[in-house]
């Protein structure tokens, strides 16, 4: 293996080590032993790497965005609701997520981490994609894009943290069905609203087509 | 001040105390210690009201719905709307509420306490508002109520988060305007909606009224 390659999976082991460390934990209470531990890397590969605990925190939660990734679709509202359901189907599996989203909304921000970065990422992406929407017609022209964008980061971050209080995210997909249920009437122009695809398999099923097509 | 008085003014302050910690640190590492030093009181007169670090987070969990009461309203969706933006405006000022609620989101669980308790409570209360509301034939008859309140719940647990992240819960107001704004149209009846009040001051509107009647 060559070296660089070996560095990248190194990296990689050492993330899912700290997304599982963090998400069991909390920043406060995870030690870099405890990751050191979990990851089966040397204390040297990991300081390489990462040189602190926060810049391992840090680095959690910037590999956040990448897991909300879906094939593109025609319609900007249908790739919209996609994000949301496959970055919920990987949430309930992925450990690497679990820490990266825990450290999202646990409240104790240590200093020289930036934790609402990932509230601030999505907003950006959301906005970018709505405006998107709006210039091909999808929106009523009542909606407000950075009002609507923010209510669905913060109740997408809400309703995920519900679903693994009260079920271990067994029923995300339920939840995040019902959000859209109750939203989509109030944004999306009444002629599209039932061609949109908001069903709670949602996320399963564009899952197995990504693996099907290796996109 | 007869003994019965002085109890419950120090089991108050001790409450108090806890909710701050609580909120500054998290439960794991928040320390009677800490506790003690906050509220002033004597090592004894907290282990007589709380033997425990746990039996003090369970009861700062069990302050949390008071929290949410509202004058009656004869429209009930109007009462609901009215609980959301006075528990909001409550949570600004309050540090017992402010602990309460991170009690309930921060997803360490300890053992012996239940964290959950606030997000099935606030279910319950709401649900049983939600069918008077049914009964007096304000909601549309799509409307499912224990999905639409336990979207409520949940998602109103996400925006107070990302409120409280990114504006230090400033513009609490507006993010629960917004949220009402998008899921109102999908349950209320029409002939209700313009009627109904969900704009950002409603809860300092509220509170004004309450300050006022002494209610």
């Amino acid at each position: 293996m060559a070296r660089q390659e070996r560095a990248i999976r190194t990296r990689k082991a050492i993330l899912e080590a700290a997304g599982a460390v963090f998400d069991e934990h909390g920043y406060a209470s995870t030690t870099i032993a405890m990751v050191l531990e979990r990851a089966e890397v040397t204390k040297g590969a990991l300081y390489f790497h990462f040189p602190s605990k926060e810049s391992l925190a840090q680095a959690v939660l910037d590999e956040q965005l990448p897991f909300g990734t879906v094939p593109p679709h025609p319609c900007k509202l249908q790739e919209i609701i996609d994000i949301t359901f496959v970055f919920g189907q990987r949430l309930v599996g992925n450990s690497l997520l679990q820490g990266s989203v825990r450290l999202t909304v646990d409240q104790c921000a240590p200093p020289g981490v930036d934790h609402t970065g990932p509230y601030r990422q999505w907003a950006e992406l959301l906005v970018a994609l709505m405006q998107q929407a709006r210039e091909q017609g999808e929106l009523l022209p009542t909606v407000v894009l950075r009002d609507t964008v923010e209510l669905l980061v913060g109740a997408f971050a809400g309703v995920q943290q519900m679903s693994r209080a009260l079920s271990g995210r067994e029923d995300l997909g339920h939840r995040i069905s019902v959000l859209w249920s109750h939203i989509l009437p109030s944004i999306a122009v009444p002629g599209l609203l039932l061609g949109l695809d908001s069903k709670p398999d949602r996320g399963t099923r564009i899952l197995a087509d990504i693996e099907l097509s290796g996109y």
